[in-house]
């Protein structure tokens, strides 16, 4: 393969459903089988459960930085405090994602929704992203610019859901 | 947490869009951190690729059997052959299902689209499920009596794909 043809994707999972953050990590765990090496870096607090990072633990090669805080709007409100932890998140990756193969930025989309980061700071690290580097970004509502600078977009839509059929949360699946 | 609590959830992934494979990869990730045991029987060749088959190898409790045929319709037609080792994969999966905590049929909705397998045959193992075991049916175009008997169904929907503006398939994020 020439080396010409190594391109770093900048990839978005958005949308209301289950399976965002879920198939990043599959994204990742592919890319580990591959030796590369994986940052993922989650602006939410609460978005990482017991299951992914204790598999990750088998995985030198991956590194996972929960830098967000436990943000839950509320009132529509947002703290200094948890727009820092966001900046400094971003900030985190930007200044390391020359050092890895792939970049996740967890619930990120969702984090610039609520106003706890700008769009422009998410695109300037977009734009800066290393050429060979796979970036991924996840969470709803991914803003249309981030969507035009992305080159695979999939939205996860939620068809049905168990606590509709109030069914709890089960072990393995969503924790 | 009681026993009574402990649902085996059935979950589909379907819709165009990429991630349907790579969402269940995930949360198969994220139930082997938590000691789960984990069966991937694939229904079409070609839906695993070189990554996740590495990567796999790291978990003693994850088993990934490739039953599927290389299938490609092109004029309609299905071989005998085909229709065979689909038939083969959705037994061996209904035969094992009780030694697993979660169970992963890989592409078998598109299998039945294509005619590779029945659905009356498709619905007959999810009925049969242990209560406990969590069972993914992935691939496009799932059939309504399968989303009907679901917990948890996530539509994936293309928005963006990189063939579209002519870049190569990448390794690490496709193969």
């Amino acid at each position: 393969m020439q080396k010409s043809e190594k391109k770093g994707l900048v990839i978005v999972h958005t949308g209301n459903g289950k399976g965002k953050t879920t198939a990043a990590l599959g994204m990742a765990f592919r890319a580990l089988g591959h030796g590369f090496s994986v940052l993922m870096v989650q602006f939410i607090k609460g978005s990482w459960k017991y299951g992914e990072l204790e598999s990750a633990k088998k995985f030198e090669n991956f590194k996972l930085v929960p830098m967000g805080r436990g943000f839950v709007p509320t009132d529509g409100s947002v703290a200094d405090e948890d727009r820092q932890a966001a900046s400094r998140a971003l900030a985190y990756a930007r200044e390391q994602m020359k050092a890895y193969d792939m970049v996740i930025l967890d619930e990120v989309n969702y984090a610039v929704t609520f106003g706890l980061l700008d769009e422009a700071a998410v695109l300037t690290v977009i734009d800066e992203k290393p050429p060979a580097t796979h970036l991924i970004l996840t969470g709803r509502n991914a803003g249309q610019s981030v969507i035009d600078r992305a080159d695979l977009v999939t939205e996860m839509r939620e068809i049905k859901h168990p606590y509709q059929q109030g069914i709890k949360a089960q072990r393995g699946v969503e924790f």
